[in-house]
Order: structure tokens, then sequence, then C-alpha cells
């Protein structure tokens, strides 16, 4: 049985379609049908060769989608035919994170979700919230995940002000699951378009930073002086110093961000003292907390926002849309 | 000015309507006008007799809520007009609770809530969510707080299940708060027209115990196994045993209860180490708490169900009713 | 290469002792050259032929210390020649447990200890501290993480009161762990030269609960009143109302135990609400609990209390000893 | 009956000595005679000016210690004799701060220690720690409880690595209270004889920074590449790179520090969240952080450092020790 991959042959070499074999399960392995991937910053970046380090080929793409075809004898977690996702680093399964645990990212550090069939062990897929499409459910591990924990840094619990920035994939999450959760959100964007999005999805308020480039100060205006309880940064250099500014005291700001471009931010410290915040920096979560993100979204029964749906064959299409902010919340791309 | 209080003159004695004087804010003070209290099983127990210590004579009621009339002169966070509740424990201001701090319990341990003015410290007051009436805002200091609690204690998040038993106060404020932090509701009562109330108030399930007496099992049956991550057990020494069969691995169990009638219980120890259970006691909460608890109402937008209202000169049917246990969540009694 | 094995060929029948195959490790497994056990309550329990679930013939007892005498293609953590314990749930690896997480238990489900070579995942393998040896290392899995997981629980800082019940295994590492921690603590025993050697290990208060029947009374004179901040109670159905009444407000009792007998205890529980406790059942701990413990011990340079060493043809022996209780702290069984 | 006081008359004014009338305590306030005050850098801010707002006059220095000389009549937790501390922010009892309970800082926004006699809410003072002369005790409430709160907002437990960056006051307490709490501690200073006194107080490892100006790096080389578990950067500007630099994956990076002179820092964003780090803003802690800090001084029975001494009437020289960083620990100043 023939299983299809893409894989980048060095550090952003033009992907190729190569015929591989279907992996064949080990005792406690399963066997996961591809059936849609989505993008993320992170990908963008591994596709630009940015991530120097091998193994070379190697598929990308870390988020995937599908269902299990095959499972090794020792399987007890998993049958064939249910529904997945495969999970961003396979081996931090619960608990704190360990440069161990974190070690394997598929897509960066071993091969990725752009290809028909992909072998985990069984403790590493999670099962999707049932009423998701594959497109849909492809959407969570980076994206929905990395907003779960975000929330979860925080202790989100009902009647919280969180604030998301932005309308990418992690953002509108951060909307959607603060609302599941009881909260009130404040979202920002510089396009009142996206924002419109934002507001279908729950948002309670949102603020077009390019109308109002003192947002912080519009956030604690909104809150009567408050602060949000809970911050979503994903902008990193270009955000912090806002994002310390709009927090509540004693709040969270989840820090994860180097959209803004820069590898350090400008903190105010003084700020962060006199207000008690927790920054904590988030990556993805483990097997468990994506477990209980899934089970959240299926709670809730929302649906993530996809903008653009791409074939495989397209991935420069895909990428270039990233690049250029065209996207709003999710860019899956399909495995045929 | 007259200041109406009904005082009880000894343990159990029947309730006396006197005049005294309107209280004087001290600097630090705020005096609330009360309009309504609403009836909890510790005051029946109070109203009885059953507390020997005094002081004596001593208004009843734990509940209230009215607007603030008066104001100290160094008083910074109210003012005149403001809507508010009188908290369970004014001293208990937040954190962890101490012996000192938990001491002064209105109605129980110092005057209460069943007269027309009550000076309090200012931080002892907490705003009500604006879109209750008094009558709704006078259900939530102790049935309301000591639900969101329960919650706060198991770590609510959304996609977790939490499991209510009965539709007293504290069960059908469990329903309410479970529902708008996310998470799927089971509930239990031996009445299916009780269980329609809650049903009606966002329960997700409910199970009649009388006509299913394992109500435990059945809990596990409908969390393929999983059992609930929080369970809210009113009733001690009746319900504890399934309690802790009912709750999955790493849940907690929130105990307050003596409705069962016994001081104690029995606890299926290997169970609750099997399961890794937390069991945490639970008295009502801090005024941080309360502030939480109201603001997660006002976010969320529902209202307290009442069954009954009765004014102050019908305390003895307020009683009586409690007592045969006719009331679906709270009964209010209005004060003049 | 032999490795000679001690089996259990069906449930209670007496050990025997045979030949295997030294394992070969697989890709990512490490092998460990056993060197010593020790003995456990829950050891005897299947010793005794009380867990009637296989497989059978198994290799029994959960505690194991010795060295990495053979690693996997892909192993990364470990090298040969690494001084380790094998770990009670081998793939609880972090966070919070989970059915399928604490499924297997070496001795009790798998093939434990009482033999001279085991392979398990790299992962599941726990560098000892550096001051100890085979034999005192070999006691830390189940007793010592025990112990550090109900110290855990309680969120043990310094100055704390802890309470440790009786002079096994458990409790005299509770007393050296709590007070490497910082903490004060109490031991209770029915003997004084049990308890002289509680004292000789740090213990701050010594009470002979066959002098003093209400030691629940001496727990809070010895406190001013105020309580233990952690009790660590294993003796269960015997101990539980007491450790309740001695615990202080907000405090935790740890509950692992059914040395009493009872599969279920008496539990007070107006005291435990009023006091705002949690219980908290505890089965040992992850691997990353292990972790922690054996570096907290490592730092601290504290050696266990073993009282008792056999060799392992001396099994009855060493289960005779932990059922008349003529033990203090640990029981060794050494392996050849 | 005299209560000498020191006051500033207006901001950076000279002190000067002035005679007032002992305060009466109300209903639930004590009076305590104050012995002794220490120093701190928000103090010498408050000392040369730097806090514009009022009061003025107003008695400076927030540290203070003495014993109880007068009770008002409700006051139940305290008696004449008793020997205290007031509290940094005396209206924060407990739990999360809130801008209304932070509001209140002795000497900042109110009289503070700087004079023989001083009422406060009976809440508001916490007993020294027994073993403790005035002058030590003194010392405790900024720098000890700010010590405290840094490494509690760790969650240190015995085994962690804890890094204390330079001698002063905060940096020598956490030295002292992570060995109390079982860690392992590194020192960092400019020089090898405050190092010295560092290693006197339990210090682990010292690094001069002079002499090893990668002093992260050296952090690393400490723990096998693993970090420290906690950081205490009181630097800020000048230390936080290398703080996020050395600290352990999930570790804590307590933030408190403008003694680098600068209100914002540069944080290296990518490294923080790649390590998930907690960056923790603390503002020393609420009455009963100070309790618990208290109770752990004196379970562990050690005396903070104290490098200089003055009478009030040398409150000159005192500034100029501490603006020259001649000290090493704490600089006392007592009251006559």
């Amino acid at each position: 049985m023939k299983n299809l991959a893409m894989i980048m042959p060095e550090p952003g070499g033009p992907l190729q379609l190569v015929e591989r074999l279907v992996p064949e399960p080990g005792p406690r392995e399963a066997v996961m049908r591809v059936r849609a991937t989505s993008m993320n910053y992170h990908d963008l970046v591994n596709l630009k060769g940015m991530l120097k380090f091998g193994p070379w080929p190697r598929v990308p793409m870390t988020d995937g989608s599908g269902e299990i075809v095959a499972v090794g004898a020792q399987v007890r977690s998993l049958a064939v035919g249910d529904r997945v996702n495969a999970t961003f680093t396979p081996e931090w399964l619960s608990g704190r994170p360990t440069p161990a645990a974190r070690r394997v990212v598929l897509g960066d550090t071993t091969d990725g979700c752009l290809q028909q069939y992909l072998a985990l062990d069984e403790r590493s897929f999670v099962k999707v919230p049932a009423h998701l499409t594959d497109d849909e459910a492809a959407t969570i591990p980076c994206a929905g995940v990395t907003a779960w924990s975000s929330l979860a840094a925080g202790g989100i619990k009902p009647g919280d002000v969180v604030l998301a920035e932005g309308t990418g994939g992690v953002s509108l999450y951060t909307v959607q699951l603060a609302k599941a959760a009881g909260a009130r959100v404040i979202l920002t964007s510089s396009s009142d378009d996206k924002l419109a999005v934002g507001r279908s999805l729950g948002a309670d308020h949102c603020v077009n930073y390019r109308t109002t480039p003192d947002w912080a100060a519009a956030v604690r205006e909104l809150t009567n002086g408050r602060g949000a309880d809970i911050v979503v940064d994903v902008g990193g250099a270009s955000t912090l110093a806002g994002s310390v500014r709009a927090a509540a005291m004693g709040g969270t700001v989840a820090i994860m961000g180097v959209l803004g471009g820069s590898m350090s931010a400008e903190l105010p410290l003084s700020t962060a003292m006199q207000a008690n915040l927790h920054l904590v920096g988030i990556t993805v979560g483990s097997v468990a907390d994506h477990t209980d993100c899934n089970r959240a979204i299926e709670q809730a029964g929302f649906r993530p926002h996809i903008s653009h749906r791409f074939a495989w064959t397209q991935m420069p299409e895909a990428m270039a849309t990233m690049e250029s902010q065209q996207h709003v919340g999710k860019i899956v791309v399909t495995v045929p």
C-alpha cells in the first residue's frame, strides 16, 4: 500500500511528492490516515528553511486530523475508525514540560502530517470533537491547544475578562474557548472586517488598534479601570508593553509570540511588578491538554473559523496567504 | 429614623418585631437598606434554636440584598445607591480561611439581615449582578457562593462533567454556574418535577434516584465510565459513598452537607484513594469569592430559581416550607 | 546470559526460583540489573494471593534498585552504569493520574523486581540519590514517593506542621522529607522504641497513642490549638477520624491507607467541612514525582531507616516480619 | 504620654523630630511601641522625595518591630507584651492582591515606623519569630516577606535549585529561606567578600559576576544544563535577560526589581516562551504571607544578616550606606 508524502529535501527546498510505504504499527502504535493539516506560523518558519536542524528529508506540517486505520496488538485506547488528531509534541503526555518530553515536534524534528499515513504511539493521538469535519479538526493541535493552554495558565473562570490580540488562529480560538468558559472577551485587530469575524464568533468588544492606537487604555476603559484577567499576547515585541498595561492586577499574560518579528521584547518591569502579573511562556501543550481542549470544544459545540483551504499541491499559495496576513483564523491544507 | 428588626430573643424563641435606631456608619462603614433575605439550611438550624451560643437577642438570617444608603467619611469603594449583598462571613475578605476570619457569620454570631438597616465595613459588601432583582440577589450569599466555591475547588474548566445532587439552592446554583463555565451537568433528585426545573436551568442529564437508586452507576454510564470531574455533595451521610463512586480519577468532591442529618459519613476509603480524589470541605467563601461569583452571574446573565416568597411576618411558613422540602432552589423572605 | 527470577505461579502460591533469559532492550528501553527490592504492604497483599487478576506466573515486588546494564539504540536519558530505581507505575510519567497511566504496576499487574534483570522504557527509570546504597535506594519507589506525594498534595512549606502516623516506611519517609522541607513534625506510634527511631530521624514531637489515646487532641495542644497543616493518614479506618480532628483549618489529610483493615472509614463530615479540609487520595506518584523525590533526598542527604534485611530466599520471613509489625521503617530484600 | 516621631515635612525634606500624642487604640486596634526599623530600597526612594503624593508631613519607613503596649476592647488576637511586626501593606490581609488592599503602605502612603508608637488594626500586626531580637525582627517586613513570596510563587520544594542575585536584604533572605525549604542555592555578587557572607548563611554555590560575566551560563553548568527552578531577580533591567537564560524549563523568575535603575527591561521572549517560564511580579506580600514567613523563620531558627545599625538621628548615614551599596543584607535603624 502506498503512502504519498510531501517532503522537504533540505532547509527551504521546494516540496517534492514521494511515494513511501504505509507504516506498520508497532505493538503500541496506531496509524492515522491523514485527511487534513493546517498551517501555523512555526510551519511557515519551517517551510522557509529557518529550522536548520534535521532530519532531512522531512515531511513538514505539525497539525493533522484523520482516522485510525491500523492498531498494534497491545493498543487499548484506540480502534480502527476512530477520528483523531495527532498531537503537537507527541511525547509530552501530561504535566510539566521537560526538554525530553518536548524534543519531538511533528514536522519540525520528525516527519509530520503532509503525508497520507502517520504512525505514532497510541498515547499520542487524541480523539477529535465529534461535530467537527476533518478540516476543522485539523486546526486544533497547534492553534487551539495554544489558546487552551493560555487560558488554563490564567486559571480562567466565568466572569473573567480575556484579551485576544489579532485574528489569527490562536486569537480566534482564544475568543471561542474563552466564551465557552464564561468569560467576557475583548478582541483587537487592525481590520474592521476581521473584527467582524471575531464578533460573530463571540467577542464582546472589538478594538481596532489602527483607529485606537492606545488599545491598552481602551481595554482598561472597557473594564472600568480594572484591566483584563488574561491577555493572550501573540505579537511579542510589538504588543508586550501594551499587554502588560492592559492586564488586571494579579492577571496573566500568556506569551508565545514572536509574530512581531523579534526574539526579544521590552517588558515594562515596574508595571508588571506593581500589578503582580504572571507572564507565562506557552508552547502549545501536552497530550492531556489537547485532550481537555477537544473535550471542551465538543461540549461547547463551536466550529473554528477557516478562511482559506488549499490542496497540498498549493502549499506555496498557502504560505503566501499566511505571509501576507490575508487569512482570518485558520488556513487548512487538505491531504488527498 | 427607625430600623424595624425581627429578633430572636433566645434560642428558638419566636421572632419579635422591634424598633431600633438606624445605625450610623463608622468611618469605613456603609449602611445597607435591606430589601430581601433568603433562607438556607443553616438559617433553619439557627431559627430552631440549635445554635446555643449568643449573642441574644439576635437578628437572624445571613443572606441579604439591598442598597447602600449611607457611607462613612473614609469609604472609597461604595456610594449611596449601590445595590449590594452583605457577605456570609464579612471578615473573611480573601484567601485561605482562618478561624479568626470565619468567626463572624451574619445572623449566626451577630445580627443578620432580617432587619431594615445593616452597617458593615465597606469591604464586607459586594455589588450585585445588575440584572437581578433584590429578591434574586438575596439568594446569592450562601447558596450561590457555596456552589461557586465548590466548582472553584475543583478547578472547573470547559468540558468538565459536574454532578449536582438535589434541587435545593446550592444544587441549582451549581447547575447554572457550571453551565456558565462550559461544563456538562448531571443533576439528581427524587422528583421528576424538580428535575424538570433543573433541566430548564441547563442541566444536561437528569437522574431520578428513586427510579435509579444506583445513581452513581448512572453517572459513570453517562460519562463512558469516566465519572464526574466535580461532585457537589450536599447530602453528606446519605450521599457521600455514592459521590465518591461517581467521581472521575483525580476529581473533586465538594463536601458541605449535613443535610443527610448526620455529623459523620461513611467514606469508601479504598475507592477514594484509588481514584486520587480530592474531597474538599466548603464553608461558603470569602468576600473575594463572592465578588467573583457575582461577576460571573452578571456575565452569564442567568437568574436564580425562586420557588417561594414570603413576607417577613411569614417566617414560620418559610421555615415549614424548607423543612418539608417543598421548595426548589430558593426561598426568599422580603423585608418591608 | 541467565536471569534468575522468583515467580508466583498462582495467587498466593509459594515463590519458585526460575531461570529466564536476560531481556534484550527495545530501541527505547533500558535493562536494569536489580540489586535490591523492599517490601510494602501492597506487596504483602500481592504475595498472599489477594490480587486475583493475572498474569500468572508473575515476578512479585514493586520496588527495585540497581544499575543499567544495557540500553536500546534510541535511548538518550540513560547510560550503562547509571544507578536507578524502577518506578511504581512506569507508564504514569507526569501530571494527573489517569486509569490508563496507572494500569501497569510492577509486580502487581506485570513482572516486578524479584529478579535479576528488568527491562523498561527509558522514561520509567529514575536515577537514585548518589549517596544511597542499593539497599537504601530500593526503599524509595513506593514508600518514599508516597510520602513525597502526600506532602506535595498539602503544598508543604517551611514552618508547616506535619503529622506522621506510625513508624512504617511511609511514615518515616514523611518525617525525613518533611524535615527536609523545613516543617515541624509530630509522630505517633504505640511504641516508645519505635518513636525513638523517629526522633533520631528528626521528628520534633512524639506521641505514644497507647499512653495518649486522644492523640488528635495532643496534636492540637502541641500546635496551640491550630492543628497540623498536613496529616499523612496511613491507618484509614482506625485513624481517619482522629486525622480530621488533628488537622488545621484549610489543611490537608493525605489518605492512602487501608492498613486499618477496612475498605471504608468514618469521616467526621461536619468537622471536615468546618475546617475546610482537603482530603486527598494518594497512590504513590508519577515518574516525575519520583524524580523530584530522589532529587530532594539527594539534596537533603538523609538515609532511610532499614530495620530488616533478608535474602530473597527468605521472603517468608520478610512477610512474617511485616505482618507482625516488628519492623520500623523499611524491610529490604536483596537480589543476588 | 509622648510619642517622639521623625517626620518628612515635604518630599525629600530633611527629617524633623517632633513630639506627638501616643495614639489611643480604636476598638479593634493595637498600639506597638516601635523598637527598630530597617531600610529598604523603596524607603530610600521615599526619603529622597521621589514619591510625590502625600500626605505631608509623613513619618517614613515601612519596616517595624516592637511590642504591643495597648489593645482596644474588641481585640482578640493580640495582648500587651506581644512582640510583633507591623506589616508592609496592612490592609492586604490574605489572598490575591487588589488595588484597594494594596493602597496603604506604611511610610509611603501613611505614617510609618520612624516613631515610637504606631496604632493599627489588630489584623495588621504579625508576631515575630521568638528567637529574634527587635533589630533582627525589623528586617523582615519588606525584605523577608519579598523573598518568601518569591519562593512561594515558584512553589519551592526540597531539591529545587534557587538563584539569588546579589547580597542585599531580599537576596540573603532568599538564601536563608530557600535553604530552610530544602533547596540548593546559587548566589551571585560582584564581591567575594559579600559572597563569603552568603556562603556563611548557607549558599551552596557562589558566582562572582565580575570574574564570571556570563553568570547565567555558570548557573546552567552548576545544574548540569537544567537551570534554576526559581530565580529571584532583584536587578531588573541589568539582570532580567540573564535570569531568563538561567532558569529551568517550567521555572519561575520572580521580578520585583528596579534596582537596575530602569522602569523597563529587555525580555528574551523566545527563550522565555521555549522554556515555559513563569515571570511573576512580586510586591512584598499579604499579612498572611508575612505570618507564614515568620513561622518559617522561627521553625528554621536562623538569624538575618545585619551589616549596619544606625540610631534614628543617623538616617542620612543609613541612606548613604545603602546608596553606596556598602551594606550586605540589612541596614537597621533603631528607635529610641
